[in-house]
């Protein structure tokens, strides 16, 4: 019994943001990737939608050049042949602010002979925001 | 083969949503469901977490009378025995403003004896808020 990508590919990613180690996350990266961060695009630069093995790498040098991962948390967690899908808790630091920052995250992956072809991650970005500015934002009540 | 519970589920919360026909979703509730929908409870009192299934079914009628569902496309959806992740485009409408609203979700679900027993919820939120609001929010630029 192999080990599922996931594993090796979250080891991959983590080394990538916390060590600035790119090498196991370029290896894994298929070169026609499609990625996805759901998110405000115009605050957080390095979300959004990218295209390729070039422009995920510069997304996750980018990312890596923003946050530092303290710890994580898998809540769920669905592992497919080729797919899988968890829900995560990460505690962070905003290394601009030095801010620490709690977010969930929910991410869908798929793999192709043992490299990432797609990736989609959503937030809860209202709850990040927030975080990220320091104060709540005033909302009305909708119901 | 039968149907995996997802799609009695599904089927029975839109119709509860669009319909206001609660028996099949109360027939599939765990009396001890855990249930939690992350976002700015503030803005959307819906949101949050509950426990039970009267406090699930009730929220549940809180969301009807909150939006409208017209159409809804799952772009990612893993299946378990008992278990479901999906990522789910939905296209709704606002009832108290009449405004269109399109939102993408992940949703994580558990079932035990063909009742649902947990769901976890995520949304990018802050993409909800501002359609809510009906204009963009100001952010600062992190990165």
């Amino acid at each position: 019994m192999t080990e599922h990508c996931l594993w090796r590919f979250s080891r991959a990613l983590h080394r990538a943001l916390n060590e600035r180690q790119h090498e196991d996350l370029s290896n894994m990266i298929d070169e026609d990737i499609d990625w996805a961060i759901y998110g405000p695009i115009d605050m957080f630069p390095f979300f959004g939608a990218r295209h390729g093995k070039a422009a995920v790498l510069e997304v996750c040098r980018q990312i890596a050049d923003n946050v530092r991962i303290h710890r994580f948390d898998r809540e769920a967690i669905m592992l497919g042949v080729d797919t899988s899908a968890s829900m995560i808790r990460y505690s962070l630091t905003a290394l601009d602010s030095n801010k620490p920052i709690s977010l969930r995250m929910a991410q869908f992956t798929q793999f192709k002979a043992g490299k990432l072809v797609s990736m989609r991650i959503l937030i809860d970005t209202f709850d990040l925001v927030e975080q990220a500015i320091g104060h709540p934002i005033d909302l009305p009540r909708i119901a």
